[in-house]
């Protein structure tokens, strides 16, 4: 932790723990100018398992072709390296696990080529448990418990943000390792079926774990009237509730995708059934986009956090979740 | 090289660079009690992208397995450990493209998953280039050329053994680094679509390539009449030929195959056009299995080779190979 007196912005490990971005080059940048140090990316939300090797090899050359400004981080000495070299690390992540289709030892490849993060389901029923907007919750399947231990063999984060409140809770009890909501807010200011109860975020929590708070609009109390200052007031909320050592933030920023994009995340698989209307997506005033990133201090310092507080929520929680769950 | 005046066995560096058997744990064994330091195993045939996935999966899991006795090898750094450590060392080769479908960004993930040797075609026309069964020698197609150049940034070893001529004499000249015939015999001393003219392996010799003599029955002078002392009369005459800096063993043995097994490599894509009748497979009297390894250096000796060229042959030429490419 910083012991001056002024909290520089530049010294800090800043962490978004998801996006889900059109991660081109100008969006890369706008990250890396940001200040952001490393970044949970999405690269497979219904993709299956050809097509998400595609998009990892995709990133591949990504990383190479961006190498002046990007690192692919698989390791948290790798965040050290992204934060000493001054560039934007990478986490690859999943929202899903159709990425595997029905093959348990995929998940090794996929730890070898480093995805580091991995949801175990996204919205709806899959192999693996119900999604949270699935009509019946019926938890995790037997398979499902393999995948989690599986995923704490190989050290890959288990994410819960979208998965039923049933099977996101045997999860955190079945997991050897502490777990994280990377992406959500409290249901108890907003109901929404993606938002967790107060009992769903403390479990997390009391095991350990990390919540990344969201600026996805409609998970938010004031919806898209939100000011960045109304989305501090969400972290304090959550900060009083799970304890400031769990907390983060998880933007959800989508950047640079096209409308088809949201329209495919919205419906069951990609092309079934709509899930859900997200209606127009306004950011909250201050950090309507990723370059307003650098606003969040200030927001943090008028609600007189301290530098401790401050330093946790922006990076160190996420810093500390990660050393225990990749070693 | 060795300098005492006997040389021993277990000193040595000791290769086959390749077998395509099926390696269950009693193959395993009797690779790793026969004294076999490193071999190249086949994992992908006529596989697509995801079958040679799931066959690489599967190989990860035989590596945790079996890891009493098996190493998976990726640098030459861990051949010597394999040695060290009295291990088998298995490096996972193709011997086919079709495992990266028409994706050229597929070759990263498998490098970086530990595939080392790729072949570029198999027996017939792929996307890469025409196989040595095939009525027209095209040779290699110009996405071949880019898979060239991208096994050479990944420092994956080029196999030609199933290549036709002229593409193979193309892959010798585009490649940046020195290519191997893993497995095959002199055309001059037995007319075979698998066999390779002199001057092809001179040309792969020339570049600073390997020659891996093989003892599968069809191409031998002999066939199933051969004896482990004809075999080494064929590698005298390749060292004779292309010098005994480049010349090693590469047996080809498919022990534990089932029948089967052997009409899915004899046909086109494995369920097509037969390419070919093996016929029974007897292999040479003095090293029909692997089991029988430990013969080669007698029958080396009773030729009057000198220890040099045993080591050499043995392993160290295929070493000083992988030294130069993988690096």
């Amino acid at each position: 932790m910083t012991q001056t007196s002024t909290l520089k912005y530049d010294d800090l490990i800043v962490v978004d723990s998801l996006l889900i971005c059109n991660f081109e080059r100008t969006i890369l940048e706008a990250m890396h100018q940001a200040g952001i140090t490393v970044a949970n990316c999405t690269c497979s939300v219904w993709e299956n398992f050809t097509e998400t090797m595609e998009n990892v090899a995709r990133w591949k050359r990504v990383f190479r072709e961006n190498a002046d400004i990007v690192l692919h981080v698989r390791s948290v000495d790798d965040i050290h390296r992204a934060k000493r070299e001054k560039k934007l690390g990478i986490i690859l992540g999943w929202q899903n696990t159709s990425g595997i289709d029905d093959n348990l030892d995929f998940i090794e490849l996929y730890a070898e080529l480093g995805i580091r993060v991995i949801q175990l389901t996204y919205n709806t029923q899959n192999l693996v448990g119900s999604g949270c907007y699935e009509s019946q919750d019926s938890g995790l399947t037997d398979f499902g418990r393999d995948v989690v231990g599986e995923l704490n063999r190989q050290g890959i984060l288990i994410d819960l943000s979208h998965v039923a409140e049933r099977g996101a809770n045997q999860a955190c009890e079945w997991s050897t390792k502490p777990v994280a909501y990377t992406h959500c807010c409290p249901a108890s200011l907003k109901a929404h079926p993606r938002n967790k109860s107060d009992a769903a975020l403390k479990k997390v929590a009391d095991r350990g774990g990390y919540i990344g708070c969201t600026i996805f609009p409609p998970f938010l109390p004031k919806g898209t009237a939100s000011t960045i200052d109304d989305f501090v007031d969400v972290i304090d909320y959550m900060i009083n509730l799970v304890g400031e050592e769990h907390v983060g933030i998880g933007t959800d920023m989508s950047q640079g995708q096209p409308w088809s994009f949201q329209e495919w995340v919205m419906h069951d698989k990609g092309n079934g059934r709509r899930l859900t209307t997200f209606g127009e997506l306004v950011f909250p005033k201050g950090i309507e986009r990723i370059e307003d990133f650098p606003n969040l201090m200030p927001a943090m310092q008028r609600k007189g956090w301290t530098h401790g507080r401050i330093e946790r929520v922006l990076g160190q929680n996420w810093l500390r979740l990660l050393n225990d769950v990749w070693a």
